[in-house]
């Protein structure tokens, strides 16, 4: 069994867990480190294993465009490429075909972010993707050539990067598509996925890992039929496990909803990765409703932005460049075990900082992951008691 | 004994030696790491002591505007601050006042670059400095604000950051600068070089580390009879330890001939110290001459740009940019034991340089670093059997 629940808590879908993988166990509900071109930003692998970073995930869009699927083959896969042997998953690229067309035009991510009166959405360019039933002809943010992604070539691609969990191509929709317009892109997601495992099928010997997992995308944006449509139809499918992508809406909220419909859909005992979420908040409300893993890049970005996550401070985040840590001889978190507290100030990481120097960005990376490591052990601590996790107790 | 010369090498200058520092010893010759702002570009004190640098010089000039060195004293001088319990060097800011003013007038550094026919120096800018006997008002590159480094201030600021081994207040001059100025310079040198001992000895319990040592610096140029003279009047003062500072002429045979004229004017005994030099050839050259040890930016500043050194290449340097590289598997020197050569190849060094990932700054730098460390390494060896370097035996 690839995937064991270990311990459910009554009355929730909150579960522990542990996905076995060819390259090793990842202990569930687990943070997904984001790599996306086969490296996470500003820190190296034995970093990655000192702080107990289990799994990383990196993006098919951008290594299929440099150094290429075929390239990273050749020098041993994802695995052999990178140095990280532990387990890996990829992206489809489904998200970049959003995010260069439909995400452009209405100048979105996988929220909305409004400002009170605001109704329509504002572009924030032209898009770079031409979408049809085949698949997406997406120019290259390299050298704007134009290439083509479809669910039977992201899979060859993903064959030769040879990541344990693999993900199929699908259309990702923005908050401000309408329920038709959801519907047709979460249709044309399941025939896309439905191609995507006979691709998988057919393609076994293809790449350095024989041993790779395909697991389905769930769509329908923030509407309750389509997600709940979306969820039986790709669950219908036999894949091993589902990640939840797309539009959650427009609000923490209806991210909530959006999980609360899906969730119950899928199988109990396969794992639920959910696509790109990752504040402290999201993770625990995630949590509660039955997501296993998260990838989200916001806690190494934050990093290199002086934004370092702790509980002492409000928002979980304290701004190493304020001028007020200039003489502070305190580590960033008193009870924190990263090498990063262990050895230096908050002074001397502010003065790194300010004087730009580039040792800064790994020493706070490694503080930010460490710390989301920490947390989801602590939410597994409590899962195992018994207990769902409540932030107000980790803050204690 | 603080400086014990293990074996010399009859015939020649060069010897193999131990400096004792509270805060470790430094075998000689050794490469000097350089770590201006108090951190070496792009790694941890962890990689260095992993990789065997053995000294770091940091810069007063910099630390000094920021984050101020009463700050740095606050925060537990150089060592406590930074986390380098190791062996520290500060350089005064007297180069730094050179560059900023003179060396902007002259548009050149240690050594001019002058193309064939070139004869007059061309400006890089207008100066920042205004020099007077009481010392350097100097514009701060930071805020624009005028501040005044005179050897007093410069000698309280390098006790309070606290370096095993200081450097006192010089004027620098440049290759283009006549015999009369590189005199007149070097006079001042030497009267402030002795205010300098003068504060040094009224400022025993101002700072960290009371078991700091000044050394002297050597002016004079390129001119032969300064040189000497200057040796031999920084000598008399009763430094315990020498650096060789300033212009040294327009050429490598220039730099070799002021070392020949230099070193044999200083006490035998004594440590000697060759400031901002450091090619590998230079380095075989200086320590024939009798130099124990160098500083210089380049291995660093070399692996920022995709330089990285090692002995298979021309010129030593193999451009990881090439897209030659793109499908090597092998690692960038087949013999080297850096944590970079033993992990990565040379395609993905190639990979996170093109895809501006930050770690590969951090890689590189440990490979060139401990490139150097090794170079020096194989110099102590060869002293150690009553044998010169050369370059040749190196590369085999």
């Amino acid at each position: 069994m690839p995937f064991h629940i270990v311990r459910e808590v009554p009355g929730s879908e909150a579960r522990l867990g542990r996905l076995s993988t060819a390259h090793g166990v990842v202990e569930t509900p687990a943070f997904v480190a984001v790599a996306t071109r086969g490296a996470v930003r500003a820190v190296s692998v034995d970093d990655l294993r000192s702080i107990g970073v289990q799994i990383l995930i990196a993006n098919t869009y951008h290594l299929g465009l440099r150094p290429g699927a075929q390239t990273v083959a050749e020098l041993g896969g994802l695995h052999g490429f990178t140095g990280w042997h532990g387990p890996w998953m990829t992206d489809s690229g489904g998200f970049q075909v959003f995010s260069l067309g439909a995400g452009k035009l209405h100048g979105v991510g996988k929220i909305a972010s409004i400002f009170p009166g605001e109704t329509r959405p504002n572009p924030s360019g032209a898009s770079l993707v031409e979408l049809t039933e085949e698949g997406a002809w997406i120019r290259s943010i390299l050298d704007g050539r134009k290439i083509f992604f479809s669910p039977e070539e992201v899979i060859r691609m993903e064959r030769l990067l040879g990541a344990d969990v693999i993900l199929p191509l699908d259309e990702c929709t923005s908050p401000f598509h309408d329920e038709a317009y959801t519907r047709s892109a979460m249709e044309r997601t399941h025939r896309w996925a439905e191609r995507a495992l006979r691709a998988f099928e057919e393609t076994e010997e293809l790449g350095p890992n024989p041993e790779q997992e395909l697991w389905g995308i769930v769509q329908g944006g923030a509407y309750e039929g389509l997600r709940r449509a979306s969820a039986r139809t790709i669950a219908g499918l036999g894949f091993p496990g589902f990640a939840i992508g797309g539009s959650l809406g427009k609000s923490k909220e209806d991210m909530y909803r959006v999980l609360e419909w899906t969730v119950p859909e899928l199988p109990e005992e396969k794992p639920r990765h959910l696509l790109g979420i990752g504040t402290l908040e999201d993770i625990v409300e995630a949590v509660k409703r039955g997501v296993d893993l998260f990838d989200c890049a916001a806690p190494t970005r934050l990093a290199r932005n002086g934004a370092l996550l702790t509980f002492s401070a409000p928002g979980f985040k304290l701004n190493i460049d304020n001028a007020r840590f200039r003489r502070d001889a305190r580590p960033v978190e008193e009870n924190c075990d990263c090498p990063t507290c262990q050895q230096y100030s908050r002074a001397f990481l502010h003065h790194l900082l300010r004087a730009g120097e580039l040792s800064y960005y790994r020493l706070a990376t490694i503080h930010n992951l460490r710390f989301m490591v920490r947390f989801t052990e602590w939410i597994r601590k409590e899962l195992a008691q018994g207990r769902l996790p409540a932030l107000a107790e980790a803050e204690r």
